[in-house]
């Protein structure tokens, strides 16, 4: 077996992607020769403890991370800056400080002043997830065929961005840098608005008075279920999201909001060309989806 | 084996909700002793040949209903009212005229004033679906478990009636009448909206400059994907659908883009309380789905 890449690794937070790395990391044992996890609650550490998956919990982000070489922030986006803040003092020189956010110019923003000299910070977001959360919602093979995003802030270690590029590639991840602006706004409009739009209509349904709930659930196969799938995602996660993306999805929605509107204005006088063709486009985008499998 | 529904049953329109039937009656043999099946190519009806669910294909849809006992119309919406008005003079006395199209008034509009006295007209609505289109499509458990909503106009023959639920009984599905104005606005909400917002963004995507289509596609997997399956769908069938629901489709989108603009507020104005309940609606409306099997 390949030599571990780190000695110790703390989780600080631990859902579907925490979950699924210490599954990995603990299946593959060449990631980390010891596994560390914390989170909020208690309750969650029992069960990541019966799952199997953890050498040693902790409650304290403070003491997960004593002696960890490299350390991963799971948790929501919006707890970045409180935990960074915990866990500065105790970080151990030379270690990996990396995360797993979303949102990567909030994460720099909110997590680099407070990284100590000698402790390498290495802003990445695997690009993979299910509508399931929690701890035991992780699996081995999320990150298969995925792609994880790296947003080094300029000077970074170089080879702590290797460390963690091997890393996510032992997950089955395939690795590419990007400048975090430039990932804020790539991830606006394939992930980030499509979310918000799915939260959004599904509460559009549940105001209709008139059509009971019931009749939209009924009915739900021809379309909206889909909707829904997105829209069962973790609620706390989504809203640190927009929050600390607030720049990109707001402009994302508003071209969105245009188009919806040309739409609809298409509608209303029986434009007919013009509806085929946006309808076209839907499908040429899904063949090139098909095209790179990512379907 | 039960006595079949009808003698000859006639598609006009063999794509994937017509095939599907086609095929299902094919398999049971208790729902037409004869089928025939008309499309607007020839191409078309070699491939019905030869998939080999069809007893007899034609061309002209005046021959294709003649000494039919059920008439099945399943092209796009949009093509009916033309479609009526040739087959009208040919239809059989006592036979049924039904539908499988999305939006009722407008079919009720287009066809009931061209049915001959002794012809009973009951549309119908299949909600089920793929995104997959054309003879290929069809397969014959696609209506398992799902809804087929039947509007028939006040005065329909009872029998007529009944025979129709059978028929879509015997296909897997389960059957429910519904008045013709309150259909197109549950469709409107659960399948139109959705399918309108899913082409829509896909649109938003493909014009953005700056990002590329590829890393769009890369990039999918994060939510985006499920849109762009909805907006796989046959682009003449949905534009069809739009502008044969007008009305609601257009207040579902008003309602929608409404309740979009307040989260938009909230995610500017920094309203975490707000976007939270938002968030957890959608998974309140999944769990219902969940709970009554449409997920």
């Amino acid at each position: 077996m390949t030599a571990p890449l780190f000695k110790r690794i703390a989780f600080l937070g631990i859902g579907l992607i925490g979950s699924s790395v210490a599954r990995i990391a603990r299946e593959r044992g060449d990631i980390a020769a010891e596994i560390v996890v914390n989170a909020r609650t208690q309750q969650t550490l029992d069960r990541v403890m019966a799952l199997g998956f953890a050498d040693r919990v902790e409650l304290d982000p403070a003491e997960a991370v004593k002696d960890a070489d490299c350390v991963m922030l799971c948790a929501p986006v919006g707890a970045f800056a409180a935990l960074a803040e915990r866990i500065a003092p105790f970080l151990a020189p030379g270690a990996v400080l990396t995360d797993v956010g979303s949102t990567k110019q909030s994460v720099i923003r909110d997590i680099g002043p407070l990284v100590p000299a000698g402790v390498h910070f290495v802003p990445a977001h695997p690009v993979a997830g299910t509508e399931y959360s929690g701890p035991d919602a992780g699996f081995t093979t999320l990150f298969e065929g995925r792609w994880t995003l790296l947003t080094p802030p300029p000077g970074t270690d170089e080879d702590a961005i290797e460390k963690v590029a091997e890393l996510w590639r032992r997950c089955g991840s395939m690795v590419e840098r990007m400048e975090p602006g430039h990932h804020d706004r790539v991830l606006a409009i394939v992930s980030h608005l499509p979310h918000l739009i799915a939260f959004t209509i599904c509460g559009t349904a549940d105001d209709l008075a008139d059509e009971s709930r019931q009749e939209v659930v009924n009915f739900a196969a021809s379309g909206f279920r889909d909707f829904t799938r997105i829209a069962a995602s973790d609620p706390v996660m989504w809203r640190d999201i927009f929050l600390n993306n607030r720049e990109a999805v707001l402009e994302m929605l508003q071209r969105f909001m245009e188009d919806a509107q040309a739409m609809a204005r298409a509608i209303r006088w029986g434009d007919a060309a013009y509806i085929e063709d946006k309808v076209e486009r839907g499908r040429k985008i899904r063949r090139s989806l098909i095209a790179t499998k990512q379907a």
